[in-house]
């Protein structure tokens, strides 16, 4: 509607109720304004209403809802299903172009318009939450694995002679995956056993740079976020030698976004050394379904190009349409309020998990450098394999999916690379334990009811094993 | 519902009510439960409300949906729109699991589901569509560029030694991009004229095989739906070669299903040589929204086990989902239909395009093995590259964004690469033109609107061409 | 979004492609304010993204739906449920306002609007569908039954010493309990066969005003559509008395909308004689859901002022709401193809049922006024009432709701009055038959089926009446 | 889904996870046959997937969706437009049967039970409101004053001879007209003030009472929610009075059913006199659209019966269905925090609403009968009613739509009947006022963010005043 129907509707109900409804209308209007202007997260979240309407109009924008438009000729375009056009509000055209997916797509105004304003509110969702030294960032319609290996392939086209990619060992098989995938070998590097905390080993990457040569690396492939005892690697010593051996550096910031610690340590990595690029995942930073990734970088964005017209051909818009909604829904303050709500949750459940540890003979493993992920020894259970794995698979029927138990020796093959204590980040582990995240979304009373869920669980298996296992008891429990 | 909630509902109502419902309440379950065994398209096209019923139920089997469910100490799972989770019917695992894109969730069984069914879906799909040699299939949520070079970089992994991909010439821009950005080097074939066709040369070919050593060769990645004057390569004399040399083939067969040709070339080709596996794009295919590909092939999952296993972590399920609903409200019928009136729409477009062209002074190329797409000579503009290059531009704003201009002798770089003739699949090639595709979905009216529109910007252009684009007369066309 | 947006958008996008979709722009733009100038029913059905937008940007100009509205102290206005909020479109405050249900709200500038728009649309209907002399109408948020109610209310209130209403029998419950319940003493008069046919006695209606005195009566109460072997009443003979005698003229054109005969009685009834107003359904007119009304009348507005003053605070936007959608989403062309094919799909389905009759031994009951409805004798059942009853029951359990079977000799009391024969408008008919009719939105694949059906069921009762009704036989059939 | 798809499921994905799955299955299925059976409101609100899987399941049950239905013949049950049949979830045939409203229709199981269900949960929402004597309920698909106007027209069935219908005053319209339009002639009794609240005036009933005689009264009609000073009227004494004399009564509850004295008032009133039907509106109790309301009784359904058969015809079902999902979502503890919410925020604001009156020189009227409405003097300002009345005009345009101002001396015509001092309950109250209501569902921001409007906008007349009203002061404020 624009003015002009307002004046038509003055003259079918009284114009001073009209008038009324132009100053909200006016209101509306700029709100959209400030958005297409400043591009950045809303202070206040919108409403459905006002998301709704706003991806609308956008849709209109693209030629396949042109009224007047002639679309015969064209092999694109077309939905089938009235459902599938309204679950997409009528977007079909994906986002970017043949060789380059940031690109403009000239059949698809809105969305185009929708990836770059999505783009854009990202890059302000990177700095409020921390990453204060991001400079630009780029949607990728895949999840963080593959998204990685696109930034190996981008690299390489710059390093042809690379073979290697130097990666501080963390046990999570996508990111492995992305780098023989991306046909390259990783030279694994072991983490060091410091306390409880597993830490980058630092030394063992000079040295192995030294033995194989800057030049045949790819690049340096860290990890920040990750499963305790493990914690982040040390970015900043690696992004000095990054930067003086003029190797480029990788980021794997899975979900690290929601910690302030790991945008910390990204910011001082990239000031004071090099970092080409950091990558995250939608779903677990932005509370969207699985399948986009965010690749940020700190410089002013000649990586990221390098990397957007490395992808070939058009992608799919889903996922920046879901990242948009939501942060036009949340606004800054429902950010915020989720950050904070994240931090305070963390230190509760740590909290509940310290006394429910102490109750069953366990202990918390001490990991201050990790900031999302808490390790609690299974060191009690009488066969540490057979019924550490049980325990898991208790957990899982009792559903409760977001308990992980790492059991002691388990081996992974993956390619023709083996892994000897697989799951726990190194060799051999002090002990077994399980972990649990405090991530971002999750409530109070979460906590409450996984806390007393393990609790129940614990004691049901340890029933079960001192009787033999008898079906009476398990029935009970 | 189940049984004993109709018998409930008895108690409100009289019995001999419900007892009319329960009997479609049974036709329902067995629709639903013959999908499920049967897992191909139904003969019938659903309704929405079925089709929103058995995704929803499925949606039920996802972990974040279970009622019960303990969600602390996950990191994923969570959807922070309501919008958002609507729109995504609840699922919010994705597809696959870290190390393999077909994989099923523990998570998410009923994503799983979905994307297992809509597998088996666009088997049956591609069977219909003449595809009969097709033995699985894949669905990939990216679109045909990037899942070419997921295809190259899973043959690495076997190929480790082979640097070049053997390409016959398409001006396609990211077909090209997906050799390179995998990090191979195209050995170009350029194509011969036949008449009006581009076909493929055969001889370079095997010429170059002998050159580079088939062990050099990754693969011979080849074409079947393009634009005319182009033709679709010679699937079977070049299959016959790779089986030959043992030299793995990707088809890139982008919106071949709907060509029964083109399937047909699939056949013969796969049956008497070697195709590895034939790429094809969603979007234009299965009249869904840009996004997802489909990898399919004439053996038993060989490549595409470790295509699959080749994608590093998991993926979006928006294009499984958004096939997975087309296919059922489409039905065998539906697609049946579709085809017949695409085959007809073409012979139809084909005559009226013949008419104009003689009104105008101009030919429509021959070619006869092009069945989607018609050329029509631009002879008779005055200035062969300024007037073809703004009729294009008049068409754009004009709303016709099906149908394209090919100027001659238009250069474009890729990369390294440079091209000679670029649009036109040749260096030089004998005139000018534009072409449109009769496509899948296209109505029959479209077809006369394309031809008056195109017939009254020719008008307009000659005028203004003949008046020095005088400004009044611009105005009046 | 205004023009600034877009100009906004063109330094997101290129400015050439923002452009294209700015001509869309306006064209959706040109279509709202041609909507609100002319208050028509559109020529092309709006597709639902136009419909909804509009809806929704009605809804936004409703006080509950003011961005810095202060909603405290309002006892009204929320909405609690998501679900309710969002099927409604966020219309909350209903239409009308206490003292007059066609009265525009303050607080709910969209709502009126919708109202209003509504009642002109769906005056232009009647004219579309032949109702020419028709001046103005009302949407009622009840159905037929409870506005003829209404009707009379509003009557008395100008005719307070009135007890009768004249009431050509019709046996249809709903609009006999409209009088009783509103107070009155209906005045029944009987049918006269003429032929198969059932028409109005006009003289006993002259009689009874004289014999009453024509103040006692609030008004004659007529009826247009109705099922063979019953015609419509003779509205123009009665319409000349009323207009003589000055005495009120009610029609209930219950599903005569639809049909142009009835349309046209009442064109010459209300040029010649007197018509107050006529009732129409919603459902059954419209295709939407079950709720509505709408009362019309050729004087200007007298009546109808009357009526909707006497309506007692707010009522449901809901039907409002349904018929907006569906007039702007049909069309006029859409109207007219509904009209035709509805005349073509009567004729089709009387000769269809004529063969059937004629295979079963029956006849058509040939009542060529009455341009919906279709009777079938069923004379040659052994037991004419039970077997007609057994009829309609197998019918109803094999799903065919549409047809109605009526034996001989049912009777029926509706407060203190008694009906012999009811159901078949007379108090013996001579024989008892079955009626289906062919109403707009049905298909002619449809009318293929009910026959089909009709005759499987016929055979399979004779067939259990012959043999005892065994239960082998019935479980045959 | 039953479990034979679960089990065929479990042959797609590993069993395991089905059975995960199958739990939460089972856990739905008993929620919702725990529905089924209890009727009642669900301790814990269900969340949308759960209410809208339950309403397409019932919707399935009707006959225009069930499969293998044949439609011809039929004059009802097509919906035209997609977008209507999804927002009425594909319910087409409305409630009731024409002779009563809540009678099952045998084409329309499934809205049969969406409506009986409704009704039993209303009234089971009545009784934790605190209404724990009412034994019964219908939900009528009209607004509170047709809703009357019906309960008029059914007590006149059993009482032909009665003309007048008693009424405290309160200035109200629909309720009003809900007494002249069923064509009774209100006996209006002009309530007293005891301090600043006004109260019924029991004696002046009963001296009407004999005046004119039992047997000519149809009801009386009383009220109990109301904006103040008015207060609830003395409902135990005028239902001894009624139990005594044999006259029927009937309570206007508007929006008492969130009050729990209103509610108290209900129950000793039908406890120890007689009061046939209390009546509430559905969107000022229950959170919904208007277009609904309920009519309860302690009795045991004789004058519901009677009522519901009084409806001619069958109804609109989108008030049912808006309520049976909003009690659905609601939950008990919902509806329990929104009344304790209520009650806190009427304390809450009554007090800041003191404040305000003493800063401004004026003062909150005492009536502590009345829970909901808080009165607040103007007698400051200097014209007491020009200056009342651009308050009320400058209130609204600053989108403050529930502030109620009361100038003295107002005049109104409704109808035959003239009020003196309408607006204010009585000829002549004490002085101007405004109200305002502490209604369900305001949130306490709200009644910060009112009087902080409120005190400004004070502050704004009376500058304007003092200055004459000059132009710049008018545009600062």
């Amino acid at each position: 509607m624009d003015l002009n129907h307002l004046k038509t509707c003055a003259t079918i109900v009284p114009s001073s109720y009209v008038n009324l409804a132009q100053q909200s209308w006016m209101s509306r209007n700029h709100i959209f304004q400030h958005l297409l202007n400043h591009k950045k997260i809303p202070d206040e979240g919108w409403n459905e209403c006002l998301v709704e309407t706003f991806l609308s109009e956008l849709s209109q924008l693209d030629s396949n809802n042109l009224i007047g438009k002639c679309g015969a000729g064209e092999r694109e375009g077309r939905i089938y299903s009235d459902i599938v056009a309204r679950r997409n509000y009528r977007f079909s055209h994906g986002v970017g172009r043949s060789g380059d997916v940031t690109a403009v797509q000239p059949k698809a105004a809105g969305s185009s318009i929708v990836n770059q304003l999505c783009s854009k509110l990202v890059l302000d969702f990177i700095h409020q939450a921390g990453g204060t030294t991001a400079k630009s960032c780029i949607i990728v319609p895949m999840a963080t694995g593959m998204t990685l290996l696109l930034c190996f392939l981008a690299l390489k086209s710059i390093r042809p002679d690379a073979r290697y990619i130097i990666w501080p060992r963390v046990d999570q098989k996508s990111c492995f995956k992305s780098m023989i995938s991306a046909g390259f070998e990783p030279i694994v590097i072991e983490n060091c056993l410091v306390g409880d905390e597993l830490c980058t080993d630092v030394d063992a990457i000079q040295k192995v740079i030294e033995k194989v040569g800057a030049d045949s690396i790819l690049c340096i492939h860290t990890t920040t976020s990750c499963f305790a005892p493990r914690i982040p690697d040390k970015l900043e010593e690696i992004a000095q030698i990054c930067k003086d051996k003029e190797i480029p550096h990788i980021v794997n910031n899975a979900y690290g976004v929601q910690l302030s610690k790991c945008m910390h340590l990204l910011n001082q990595a990239s000031k004071f050394g090099r970092v080409d690029a950091f990558v995250q995942s939608c779903d677990k930073n932005f509370m969207v379904p699985v399948g986009g990734s965010v690749v940020a970088s700190s410089n002013k964005d000649n990586f990221l190009e390098l990397m957007a017209s490395t992808y070939a051909g058009r992608a799919s818009a889903a996922p920046a349409i879901d990242m948009l909604i939501t942060m036009l829904q949340m606004g800054r303050n429902g950010l915020k309020n989720l950050l904070s709500e994240r931090k305070d949750n963390y230190s509760y459940l740590r909290e509940e998990m310290r006394k429910l540890a102490e109750k069953h003979g366990e202990r918390i493993l001490e990991t201050p450098h990790n900031p999302i992920s808490i390790g609690m020894s299974l060191s009690s259970l009488v066969d540490k394999t057979a019924d550490v794995t049980e325990l898991g698979s208790m957990l899982f029927t009792r559903r409760i999916t977001g308990a992980r138990v790492v059991p002691l020796g388990a081996k992974k093959t993956i390619g023709s690379f083996s892994f000897q204590g697989y799951g726990s980040h190194c060799n051999t582990y002090t002990c077994p334990y399980l972990t649990v995240a405090a991530a971002i979304g999750m409530k109070r009373e979460e906590c409450d009811i996984l806390v007393k869920k393990l609790d129940k669980t614990i004691i049901c298996l340890k029933k079960r094993v001192s009787q033999s296992g008898s079906a009476e008891i398990s029935e009970e429990c």
